[in-house]
C-alpha cells in the first residue's frame, strides 16, 4: 500500500517535472511578450515517417465509425464533407444522451478538480506532446473538413493550436500560483494579538461547454479547453458537426492520457449533433454549464452572451484597411494581397474593407490613383494564384453557403465586379474554390460595406479622404465589430491619431505590414487575439480574464 | 518652456516616488496574503489635536452646504438624519445635472487615460494620505449617518476602507505593470525573418458608477473608485441619499488634490439625489457608463447585474453559522455575541442563522443543550451591553424600516421571542437603538429564516443533526447568497466536509473563531471580501479580475 502510494506520488511528480522548463518558459513569455513558439510550424522539421503516417491515418477513417472516444452508443452520426472532394468522409461519431453527458462531466469534475495544480499543468503539457505525435492526421483532418490549403491546417491546427493551449496552460498555471495555498497570519499585539492559519483555494466555476466553428476547429477551441482545464474545469466540446474530426483526434489524445494517468476520461468529452438536429442551444442553458467558449456568427454569440453564465466569445467583425501613404506600394499590395489570398477571406482577422482616398495613395515622390490601386491588387491576387503554392494558399470555401452569400453581393452589385482569375485545385477536380471578388465601392454604399461579408471578397472603398475613411472604418467596428485594423501611413502625428482613436474603440492597429508578416496572424505569447473590447467578441486569448473568470478564489480561516 | 516640461516630468516623478515603497509593499501583501495594514486603526496613535480638529470639522458642517468640489449649482439637496441625534443634519450639497456629470467625466477621463501608471498610482496614494488626515471628521461623519459606533465608524471610514484602496491601486499597478508597454520582437529566419515593434495599451473600459449604501458609504465604495482611477476610468460616486458626507469628504480630497496636481477635478464628481427622486436607474442606464460597483440590495443589484456593463455588486445574504462541538464554549458564545452585536448585525458579514443540532453542542466532557446555548448566547449578548463599550459596539439602527422590519418579523412570530435587553446610548437620549433579538426556531420555518434579515435579529435553529444543519445552511447560501460562514467543529473529518461543501458553493468557512477575532472582519491584502460566486454578490475585493475588467489590453503593431 505503501509502495502504490509512493509510485503515484512520484508518477504526480514526473508529469510535472518532464514539462516543469517549458511551462516555466512559457509563463516567461507571457510576461515578456516576446515572439515564443514551442511547436515547429516548419513541416521540414519533421520526419517523412510522421508525415506518411499521419496522411494513412487519415486516409483510414474514410467510411469508419470513431471508436477512440471508447465510447459506447446506440447512434452514431456524421455528416463531414471535404470540401476538396465534395464528397462526405464518412466518418461517424457517438452520441450520448446530453443528461448522460452532464453527468460524466460533473463526476469526472470532481476528481480533476482535486488534481493539484503542478500535476494538471504536467498532464496537458503531455497532452500537447500526445497530440503533437498526430499534427499531420490533424492537418490533412481539418483540410478535409474546413478547406485550409495543407500548409495552414498543418500550421494552424496543430503548432499554432497546441502554442495557444501552452499559453492557456501557463497562464492558468501563473494565476493559480499566484496566491499562496496556505498563510500563517498573525496580527494584533497584546491582549488583541491573534494568529490564524488560512487557505486559497481556486475554485473551478463549473462544467466548461467549448462550441466550435466549422473553419478553424482546433485553434478557436484548443484556447478554452485547456483554459477550463488548467483552472479545474471538466470541458464539453461541441464541435461544428462539419468539422469534427479534427478536434475529435485531439479529444481521444487527452482522454486517453487520462485514463493512463489513472483520471477520469470524461474529464473531457464530445457532444456531437447534426444540422438538423442541433443541440447547442439545450447544452448551453443547462443549469449546470457555467463556462461556456464560442466561435461563430454575432446572432449565435449574442444569445450566448446573453446567458446568464460566464461566456468567452469570438464573433463577425468588419476588419477595415486604411491606406494613406506608403514607402513601398509594391509591398503593401502583395502583403495584403496575400492576407486577402489566405484561406480565401475565411480567416476572423482577414481584412474585408480597404479606404483608399479618392486622391490616391502618397507615394515617394507622386501618388498611386484609386483605379492605379485596384489593379494592382487585382493583379497581385492573379499573380499569386499562379504561384505553385497559389491555389493551396486560397484552399477551398468551407461551405455553399458562404459561396453563395458572395454571389448574392455580386449580382445584386452588377457589373461593378471586379474579380481575380478563377482557379483550379491541383490534384482536386472537385475542389470548391473562388478566387477573390475585388469590389470597387464609393464610401455611399454603407449598406453594402458595414456588414461582415466572410469569404473570398473584398470591397476596396472610395472616401473624399483619409480622416473619412478612418471615420468609416471605426463605424464598421462600431456596428460589427474589428478584430484587426491595418493602417499604412508614413505620417507619424496621423499613425498616432489613428492608433489612439481605434484603441480607443477597443481595436488593435498594425502598421505599414510588407513581407512576410500578415495582419492575419496573431503569435501565441505575444499578440492577444480579440480585444474582447468591442462587438467582435467578449474573450481575449489570452489575457489574464480568459484564465481568471473560469475560478474563483475561497480563503478558508483557521483559528489556531 | 524646457523648465516648465522639466518641473512638470519631476512633480510626476516625485509623487510616485514619494510613494513608491508603499505601492510595492502593498503589491508583495497582496501576494503574500499575510496581514498587512497601512492606515493605523488605534485611535491611541492618533494625536488628540487631530481628533479635536476632525470634531470642529464636523460640528461646522451642521446645516451648511458642503462647497468643498468647487461645484456651482442652482439646487441645492440633503436629507441626512442622524440615528443617535435623529434630527436632520441639514447639510446640503450641490446637484449637477447627469448630462452634465457625464460629459465632465467623458472629458477629464481623456487626460486622466492618459496620466502614466506610476503618476496615477502616486496621486492615488497621495488621496489616501490626504484621506488620512481627515479620519477623525470622516468617523463623526460615518457614526451620524449610518449610526455605527464611533471605534467602528473611525476604523471602517477611515483606516480599513483606505486599506481597501490601496489595495485596489497596488492591484491595479501590477495588473498594469504586468506588461511590457513595448517590445520589439523578432521572428522567423532567413527570408521569412521579421522585426516589429509591439506596443501594449492598457486601455480604460470608460466611466464608472459607483454607487454607495447607507451603512458603509466609504468602505464600500473606495475599493471600486480607487480600482477604477487606477486603471484609468473617470468615476462618478452616487451615494445613498441618507449617507453622503463622508465619501462626499473623500472626494473633495480627491478633487483638490487633483487639482493641484495640474488635472482635472472631475476626474471623480459625486452625483447626489434624493429618496423621492433617486437618479440611480438613469445613471446605471445611460449608455456612456461602462462600468458599475454597488452594494445593495439583492433586488437592485440583481437589476444592476442584468444592464449590459461590467458591473461588481455586493447584495444580501444569509450567513450561517454551524455549531456542532467546541473546545471553548464560553470562547465561543462571547466571540459570537460580539459578532452579532458588531453594528447591531448591520455588517454585510454579520451571521444570521445559528445552526445547532437537537442533541445539543458537544463539548469536552459533555453537551450544552440548544436552550443552553440559547441562554448563555441571550446572557452574552446582555453582559456586552453592561460594558461601558457596549452600547457603542451596537451602535444605531441607521434606518426606521430596517427596524420596522425586525419588529414585524418579531410581531409575526408571536411569544417566541428572546430578546436582549433594551439599552440606551449615553450621551444620546433620541438615539435608535435596539439590542439583538435572538429567535429560537425548528428547522421547519424555512419561509421565516431563509431570507435576509437585515439589523438586529438572529435565528437560532434547532435541527435534527448537524448534518441537517449543513443542509439548511447551504440552502441558505444558495437562495440568497453568503458572504461568511462560521463553523464550530472539533471534528477534523466533518471540518474537512464542511469546507468543501461551502467551498463547492462558492462560500468561504472560518472555523473555531474565539477571541479577538471576528467572522464580520475581512482584512484587506489577506481577506478576499465576497467571493464573487454565490448570490451576494459577483465582486471580489480584491481579486485580480476586479481589476482587469476595468481595461482592456490593446496591443499594436509597427514594421521596422
Amino acid at each position: 500500500m505503501a509502495n502504490i502510494k509512493s509510485d503515484y506520488l512520484c508518477r504526480k511528480m514526473q508529469v510535472f517535472t518532464k514539462h516543469k522548463e517549458l511551462i516555466y518558459q512559457a509563463v516567461e513569455s507571457i510576461a515578456n511578450r516576446i515572439y515564443h513558439s514551442v511547436y515547429s510550424d516548419n513541416v521540414k522539421t519533421y520526419s517523412d515517417e510522421l508525415k506518411e503516417k499521419g496522411l494513412a491515418a487519415f486516409q483510414n477513417r474514410f467510411n469508419m465509425d470513431f471508436t477512440e472516444h471508447h465510447i459506447k452508443s446506440d447512434v452514431w452520426v456524421g455528416e463531414e464533407v471535404s470540401p476538396y472532394l465534395q464528397t462526405g468522409l464518412g466518418i461517424r461519431y457517438p452520441v450520448i444522451d446530453i443528461e448522460k453527458i452532464i453527468e460524466n462531466a460533473q463526476s469526472a469534475g470532481k476528481t480533476w478538480q482535486k488534481v493539484g495544480i503542478e500535476e494538471r499543468a504536467g498532464i496537458l503539457a503531455e497532452a500537447l506532446e500526445r497530440i503533437e505525435s498526430r499534427f499531420f492526421e490533424l492537418a490533412h483532418a481539418t483540410m478535409h473538413t474546413t478547406g485550409q490549403g495543407f500548409l495552414m491546417a498543418f500550421q494552424a491546427a496543430g503548432p499554432h493550436a497546441c502554442d495557444r493551449a501552452l499559453e492557456s496552460i501557463a497562464m492558468g498555471f501563473s494565476e493559480i500560483k499566484r496566491f499562496p495555498e496556505f498563510v500563517k497570519s498573525e496580527s494584533g499585539a497584546g491582549r488583541n494579538a491573534s494568529s490564524m492559519r488560512k487557505t486559497y483555494n481556486p475554485i473551478p466555476r463549473g462544467i466548461s461547454l467549448v462550441i466550435g466553428c466549422s473553419t478553424f476547429p482546433t485553434w478557436n477551441s484548443l484556447p478554452g479547453i485547456f483554459a477550463s482545464l488548467i483552472t479545474g474545469n471538466p470541458v464539453i466540446v461541441k464541435p461544428h458537426p462539419k468539422a469534427v474530426l479534427p478536434i475529435a483526434i485531439v479529444v481521444a489524445e487527452m482522454r486517453n492520457l487520462l485514463k493512463e494517468s489513472g483520471l477520469r476520461m470524461d474529464t473531457i468529452q464530445m457532444a456531437v449533433d447534426t444540422s438538423d438536429k442541433p443541440i447547442t442551444k439545450e447544452l448551453a442553458e443547462h443549469a449546470a454549464i457555467k463556462l461556456i467558449d464560442f466561435t461563430g456568427n454575432s446572432k449565435f454569440g449574442n444569445y450566448i452572451e446573453s446567458l446568464p453564465k460566464i461566456s468567452f466569445t469570438e464573433k463577425a467583425a468588419i476588419n477595415p484597411v486604411i491606406i494613406d501613404s506608403t514607402k513601398d506600394i509594391e509591398g503593401l499590395v502583395n502583403n495584403l494581397a496575400f492576407s486577402l489570398s489566405l484561406y480565401s477571406r475565411q480567416m476572423c482577422t482577414a481584412p474585408q474593407n480597404i479606404y483608399v482616398a479618392a486622391s490616391g495613395i502618397k507615394i515617394t515622390g507622386g501618388t498611386v490613383s484609386f483605379d492605379d490601386f485596384c489593379d494592382r491588387l487585382r493583379k497581385a491576387l492573379d499573380d499569386l494564384l499562379q504561384n505553385k503554392w497559389g491555389p493551396s494558399t486560397l484552399g477551398c470555401v468551407q461551405n455553399d453557403t458562404t459561396l453563395k452569400k458572395i454571389k448574392d453581393i455580386s449580382l445584386a452589385l452588377g457589373s461593378k465586379i471586379a474579380e481575380a482569375k478563377s482557379f483550379k485545385m491541383p490534384e482536386y477536380e472537385a475542389a470548391r474554390t473562388q478566387s477573390i471578388k475585388v469590389l470597387g465601392l464609393d464610401s455611399g454604399k454603407q449598406e453594402i460595406f458595414q456588414r461582415e461579408v466572410f469569404g473570398p471578397m473584398v470591397f476596396v472603398v472610395k472616401t473624399e479622404h483619409t480622416e473619412k475613411s478612418i471615420e468609416l472604418a471605426l463605424r464598421g467596428c462600431a456596428i460589427s465589430g474589428g478584430i484587426t485594423c491595418l493602417v499604412h501611413c508614413t505620417d507619424f502625428v496621423l499613425s498616432k491619431i489613428i492608433e489612439e482613436k481605434f484603441n480607443a474603440a477597443f481595436v488593435p492597429v498594425s502598421f505599414n505590414f510588407t513581407g512576410q508578416v500578415f495582419v492575419n496572424q496573431h503569435a501565441a505569447f505575444s499578440d492577444f487575439h480579440v480585444s474582447g473590447g468591442n462587438g467582435s467578441g467578449n474573450g481575449s486569448l489570452v489575457d489574464p480574464g480568459f484564465i481568471t473568470k473560469r475560478f474563483v478564489w475561497i480563503g478558508n480561516r483557521y483559528m489556531t
